[in-house]
């Protein structure tokens, strides 16, 4: 599959390195066509991985993964192109974190709203898939380094469709269909996104992000 | 020990009498000293529990634990009165819970501060240790119910003496030290705060209040 990853920080370049070894074809946007990190990603990745600007990502994508940062996803998605997006789902990872006023970070859109939900009303034609925005990236990618897999992710919505597809992506990176949580609507993405405090909290606690959470009945 | 139990709804309920299976004295604390649920309290656990308002549960209690709903805490909390809770424990399960504009509720306090922080704030002198927010309170008593015990319960707050003692309650509800994550000062108190969002959704999700989250590593 075509597939558009926006953002050439560790989340762009670990989910990126996944889908080319998954063996699709993956052109990496950023703001400029020959950012530095993208034409290292295309080196490591030779015949399978090309650059361009946002837009030409997101023209060249069947799928657009958003792995930008949160306080920048909205513009980084304008400069991509409602056009280029319309009709696509956007796999959506970011987080509002906002470290501009100290620690801890706040979360710039919360509670009577989430970026998730920001991103859809932004781009109404487009199919907004809330997912993988509650771990380290190292886990999205490789869930078996922790605990045999056996740990959550969740997805949040509006088309049914697009989550089915963004599901067998996620089998695809390991996650067993059993560990993959389906919150409900995109509204639901206030919950993973209003869940980052916690992880910090216990990243900062446990001093490590490779750890998650399993649901426990 | 002599404790207060702040709320007759079924959280106060539920903390209230396992506390006096365990043998402490418990005096339930509401808004008008013959509450009719308090009543009922009282007579189920005869000779161990009695009822008063909230000044009089709080000048009783050596340690105070806060079950009411969390839009009603602050004004509880002042109806117990400064003087009878300056250098005690409160121990604060209460979550900001607005539900007065639909579905889904959002947080009264959110993101740049807490409930536990507001009710530190109100009560300097007083020890606030926030902890239990985070799930059913049928699992609060008894974590065995699920998983062989084996998820997590967070606590929060500025005082080492008061956390250690109430991770001895906890310890005597069933929770295994190593369950027991401390997330570090009261402002670590956003984070299981603005868990709830996803913990509702979860719930929705699952069907069912009974379960809880483990930290996998």
């Amino acid at each position: 599959m075509k597939i558009a990853v926006l953002g050439t920080g560790t989340v762009g370049d670990t989910i990126g390195s996944k889908l080319t070894e998954l063996g699709h074809s993956v052109m990496m946007g950023s703001r400029t066509a020959t950012n530095e990190k993208a034409m290292k990603f295309v080196e490591k990745h030779q015949g399978k991985a090309t650059a361009g600007t946002f837009a030409d990502a997101a023209a060249f994508g069947e799928i657009v993964f958003n792995c930008t940062s949160g306080m920048g996803s909205l513009e980084a998605l304008k400069l991509a192109g409602e056009a280029n997006l319309n009709g696509k789902i956007i796999v959506d990872l970011s987080n509002p974190l906002d470290f501009s006023k100290g620690m801890p970070p706040t979360l710039s859109v919360v509670n009577t709203s989430s970026l998730g939900e920001e991103i859809q009303k932004t781009f109404p034609s487009a199919k907004v898939i809330k997912t993988l925005n509650t771990m380290w990236c190292g886990l999205m990618v490789n869930p078996g380094l922790i605990n045999g897999g056996d740990h959550n992710v969740f997805i949040s919505g509006n088309d049914a469709d697009a989550k089915a597809k963004v599901k067998e992506v996620l089998k695809s990176f390991g996650w067993a269909e059993s560990n993959i949580t389906d919150l409900g609507d995109i509204v639901s993405a206030r919950g993973t996104e209003m869940y980052l405090p916690l992880w910090l909290r216990m990243y900062g606690a446990g001093g490590s992000g490779v750890f998650n959470i399993k649901v426990v009945k």
